[in-house]
């Protein structure tokens, strides 16, 4: 097997390697909670980095329908294996806010700051709206999800005594409506689901053979590390004076999400809107869409406690009003940076408001 | 008197005729609730689409406009009828949860399932949206009307000890803004009122005479169906284990309107989206804007109790989700059949919500 | 110092002067509140117009940039003072009702009489819809910010324990915000700020001097009624029978906006329905972007009860609905006069649940 990386691939993967020993023995060594934390953490965003690496190109030698479906099941790979192991570790609460953060991390802040950087560079920037309409359409629907069996729960109506039944319902429906978005993607329509605008860098696509290699390998690096890092979330945070709700909803949802972020962000600095957009929208909706109804009924399986859809109320009203401004912000296919600035404002607000434990 | 009637007219009429007498015989013979309830809903079907048929030849004879106003009065008259009864009755709940599904009926599966079909059919649907998008702020409009009363009720603000006057000053407002909205239906303006799409099939038109006598006694006959089918509800229901609020949310508004639910599917399988948007969304309006208002001041004259627009809060609440998806699908004058499975998902947990009693 | 005034502006003066000395005469007299009070509404509408000519003239001579960041600080002066005074004289709940009341005035009842009247003389009435989308984002974001620490509030999150720290961060974040949007004023873009349309009609504009003479002038004086209408102001309304929060939400906020409405009105039967709509929004969203952070943080200083953004929550949830029904009534960039009558509508309805004391 002839192996191919270049020499930005090969720091990559040294750097990921080499902070996954020191999140190892950072864990195990009693150098304290916050530094296991760090080091967890930073181990997590670049092996990220390269289970995203391995997925590109093994697209690139599948085509661009598989891209789209390895992008969906591995995108989310560090959110999805954290909360597994919160779910296991009974931190219910945790993945509650870790997932309502992914999705506001997401559509408030990455979105703001990449309309920021793209405005403040090139001007009020436009793209095709028809994919972030659908974007916007699925996001209420899933807000939806959220939002009734909370609100059967909350408003104290005789579905609150079935709330798993519920929950395993509405998760069911996620999941039927997410598989029915997968030809979307795979039809090569670049509005829904872009080809990959990284893929023209890479010009020697990887051997399938290496490129399943690393992603299992960065695979079974990044679910070691996930169970660090959650082992070391609540002292951690604790000894940093943080709220269990603002560290999910904010260190947790940014740490997991940490390689997109950028992504998007320098797409939208490249001046190609389009893809920025898509980037980031779409990781906000694969976590409503998909990661959330697969953990709701993982939950069944694993861990002490059942993870259901009944979230904070404060939660699922800040996640409607993220869903609405950022409809209003997408759907008119312009971005202007102000509307950046109202984004990343809305942000704080929110933060602010779990910020006190 | 010469009478002219196509087969396909005499059919139906037979058919309703039929399943009149069986459902009078089932009200009163003692063979079963259920089987009594069943009849009922049958016979209404098939009156509402005598009605239907009736209104659409007299319309014929005398102009678009006229058209527009009889659909408008007879269009739901099997939703009224069985309110009416249902009140004089004193279910108050069963009516709340009528107007309420009616609405989710007709704005998420019934066009959630026209969206679908037409899009497997033809691809994606264009269609004007200056109408829909009228639609969708009365509809917004009339979702506010509902809301206020309940919120005022709810969070126990001075109003509520008035709940009856800020009802009724509600169902007086929602009055004015549907009769300043005939004169859009009267316009023969295609985008807001179809030229009935069904006329094109019916080349001869029914003398007025025959129309009218059609008309008077499908509607008398709808009367008798209506009372039998509001008696056996209750205990038919409660047979077959259903709940209350499942029982008005989703079985009497699919009942009440299956004709219309089967003309606006139909018409979107053979590729015309505007008149199935059309006969759907207002279909929905109706009921929102001119038969709950017409219900609350009823109310204040036959029936043991009286109606507000007091509304258990999550109808209150899925009712405002349900406006704001229906928006989003429509508004853009385009329709794809993923949205339609989105429309369809938010039904299915919505009847979740409500089927355990 | 040659002095420049048309008969129209003679006359306006005269008039402001005029019931400015007879609303001090019925503040001390003892000629009863609800005299007083009117005396000082009146008085307050007659010098608003004062200051808005003057702000018009002193920015004709110093150009069209100015003329935003003069229209800004000085288009809400008599709300400010109302406000002010309230706040000193310890009416929390007055100021409160009256800037939700503002903007529900503004975007409900003030936009409904303009889009009804300029629809009835002239049909449908086009104008770019770009600057009306940006308004609906910043007031989306406006609301938000007061949604989030009322929700935290109601909800009894930790953060309630917080109330004045989280309603100061939110207020801050609206003033970024504000302050990140003047540029969008200054740049002549006619969408965002358009020229003043009273522009053409003065042709010889005021000297320098000679504005800001009247311009202080009439600042002296509007706060002098201010201070006498916020003295009568509950005995006054006590007197009429009028709840506390129907004197906020109807009766002060109608007086405090009446130029700029009758501006609004005028505008749109001109047929210039872009004017009318920027005139008409952007006061809404001063008010809830400038406005409302500028009083959250002085009465840190002032007057012996903190401002907080914690709101009842039926004001929350209809100014959530009227930023949503606005937006889709003008996104569109059509305004046809039954989405005025909408408009006015939900303005009634709103008012009436809010009537009961």
């Amino acid at each position: 097997m002839s192996v191919h990386f270049s020499r930005a691939e090969l720091v990559t993967l040294t750097a990921a390697a080499a902070t996954t020993v020191l999140a190892a023995v950072a864990a195990h060594s009693g150098v304290g909670d916050v530094w296991a934390f760090v080091a967890a953490a930073a181990a997590l965003s670049l092996l990220a980095a390269t289970v995203g690496a391995a997925t590109e190109h093994l697209g690139n030698r599948l085509g661009p329908g598989a891209t789209g479906m390895l992008q969906a099941a591995f995108g989310n790979l560090p959110e999805l294996l954290i909360c597994l192991f919160s779910l296991k570790a009974g931190l219910v609460d945790v993945v509650r806010s870790a997932i309502v953060g992914a999705v506001l991390a997401n559509s408030l802040l990455v979105l703001g700051l990449a309309i920021v950087v793209g405005g403040l560079k090139h001007g009020t920037q436009r793209f095709p709206s028809d994919s972030p309409r659908m974007v916007a359409t699925l996001m209420m629907l899933a807000v939806s999800a959220l939002t009734v069996p909370t609100l059967a729960h909350v408003l104290h109506t005789p579905a609150q005594a079935h709330e798993q039944a519920l929950s395993a319902t509405c998760a069911l429906v996620l999941l039927v409506v997410f598989v029915s978005s997968i030809p979307f993607s795979l039809s090569a329509n670049p509005a829904v689901c872009p080809p990959d605008p990284g893929a023209e860098v890479h010009e020697r696509a990887w051997p399938i053979a290496q490129a399943l290699v690393v992603l299992g390998a960065a695979g079974v690096a990044a679910a070691l590390a996930s169970e660090w890092f959650v082992d070391a979330l609540l002292p951690a945070t604790k000894s940093m004076g943080l709220s269990t709700g603002f560290t999910g909803l904010v260190i947790v949802a940014i740490a997991g999400n940490a390689v997109e972020n950028v992504v998007g962000i320098r797409l939208a600095a490249q001046n190609k809107p389009d893809y920025a957009m898509s980037v980031i929208l779409n990781s906000s909706l694969q976590v409503a869409l998909a990661l959330t109804p697969v953990l709701v009924l993982a939950s069944f399986f694993i861990g002490p406690t059942p993870l259901t859809l009944v979230l904070p109320p404060l939660l699922v009203a800040v996640l409607g009003l993220t869903a609405l401004v950022t409809m209003l912000v997408v759907v008119d296919g312009e971005s202007i940076w102000l509307e950046g600035v109202a984004l990343i404002g809305l942000y704080v607000m929110i933060a602010a408001a779990f910020f006190w434990g």
